[in-house]
């Protein structure tokens, strides 16, 4: 069995002290350097490697403070607290002498308390009822993922018509179909096309400049979710004067919140 | 004219190459150690002083790894990467040989672009038309904000009767009125009770782990708010194992959606 794209991705080798060098990957290229999806999930690797982490991911932000090159990186996790069951992790990804990812993370020993959900799943038809992608993805990173739409699909032209609003529900989850972790989650969570261009059906240049994914589930509730697909739902809250911002939420396909995720994305005019 | 509460409490005396001296506020105390709004607020306003920012806040993330102890603390700011219009930070809060705080922040040159709001501003009471607070908070921090309640109120008793949803709307403002600012504005996305108060009416202990602000608004936005008051909304989406999320926005008189703001918090049981 070969290596999943994804996984093949994310792969880090040690360095010694919590120093890990990566590379970019062209399976998940985009217009300009790699997918930040990817390069978001290989800082969250660096921690998920590291051999003091303590716990599970709860909570991560990550800056991406330029395009990355396509090549090798070097990414420094390192635990700057660690308490009784819980852990903080700052994140830095360099190429040269230059950073150009930062990050931090709390992970924690999650138990079993009352819990309770407050977001309604949509009420929305199943994947298998949605047409399939067509592999012509518009950039390569599209075509590793398995992207169903239900609404606020992508903008069929170019002509400035855009929505009313910039809400889009899909399914969506790896291509070919890989087993949910924290890492793939976080990729996931970036997925979504820029909510500026629902809006306005115009190409206008963008670039996330930080976003951050809560995790609402540990690693057994990620493993139970499988290969299924993950219901993702996504909008802008306001767009103003260069940047604007994405509130995201994933279900999994038995109505579990497995995250929710939220980015501010720089936009040109 | 004194220093206003606030401004006492952020202060921050230089120690060289953006490393800041401050102290907590016993004006802002909590129940354990102090209100981590301010304690947010103190760490953006080390970038905020700092000589070589560039820009205004775009995104700012702050991690709470400990409860602070009273006294003083030393924060470090520093700018990792410097581009043409947008500056990324990262801040370590320090107390004795321990990180206590970390966080990053996204500062940007703004320009006018197309935008547009998305997210409709509620209809509801203006604040004089709401009941004043009586000065008789829990904590000490909470005689430092005037808070008039729409909805979604405090508790009336540790009954167990908790609410069917955790929304909160209120108005609020500093106490007294202060011209509003990028700290400031910090300071009062962090106001809002815990939303598990609200939906179980049990006084569980919590604590934000990490908390996330998206500013909306320029410097001069800011300033034409003045000292009015903003309108808050705060609502969680899952309470899951021991951590509960809460997305929250805040709206000027005007309607304005000032900033978006999110945080994710640890609950014992």
């Amino acid at each position: 069995m070969s290596l999943h794209a994804f996984d093949a991705a994310i792969a880090l080798t040690a360095q010694g002290d919590g120093l890990w060098q990566g590379h970019t990957s062209p399976a998940y290229a985009n217009m300009i350097g790699p997918f930040g999806g990817v390069t978001a999930a290989q800082a969250l690797n660096a921690v998920m490697q590291h051999p003091r982490r303590l716990g599970d991911p709860v909570a991560f932000t990550v800056n991406f403070a330029a395009a990355l090159s396509d090549g090798p990186f070097l990414a420094q996790a390192r635990p700057v607290r660690t308490n009784r069951s819980t852990q903080h992790w700052s994140v830095e990804i360099r190429q040269g002498d230059h950073a150009v990812v930062t990050a931090t993370a709390v992970t924690a020993v999650r138990r079993e308390t009352w819990s309770a959900g407050e977001l309604p799943v949509p009420q929305v038809p199943r994947p298998n009822d949605l047409p399939a992608p067509d592999g012509t993805g518009r950039v390569e990173w599209i075509n590793r993922y398995d992207m169903r739409f239900i609404d606020g699909a992508f903008p069929p032209a170019w002509d400035g018509a855009g929505a009313s609003d910039s809400r889009t529900r899909l399914w969506l989850r790896d291509n070919p179909a890989r087993p949910l972790d924290f890492t793939s989650l976080t990729a996931l969570a970036d997925v979504f096309f820029p909510r500026i261009w629902r809006r306005r059906a115009t190409p206008v240049p963008i670039g996330t400049v930080s976003m951050t994914v809560y995790f609402h589930a540990g690693a057994a509730q990620l493993q139970a979710s499988g290969t299924g697909y993950l219901l993702g739902q996504a909008q802008a809250q306001a767009f103003r004067n260069g940047y604007f911002d994405q509130a995201a939420q994933l279900w999994n396909e038995a109505g579990e919140l497995l995250a929710t995720s939220h980015q501010v994305v720089y936009y040109k005019e």
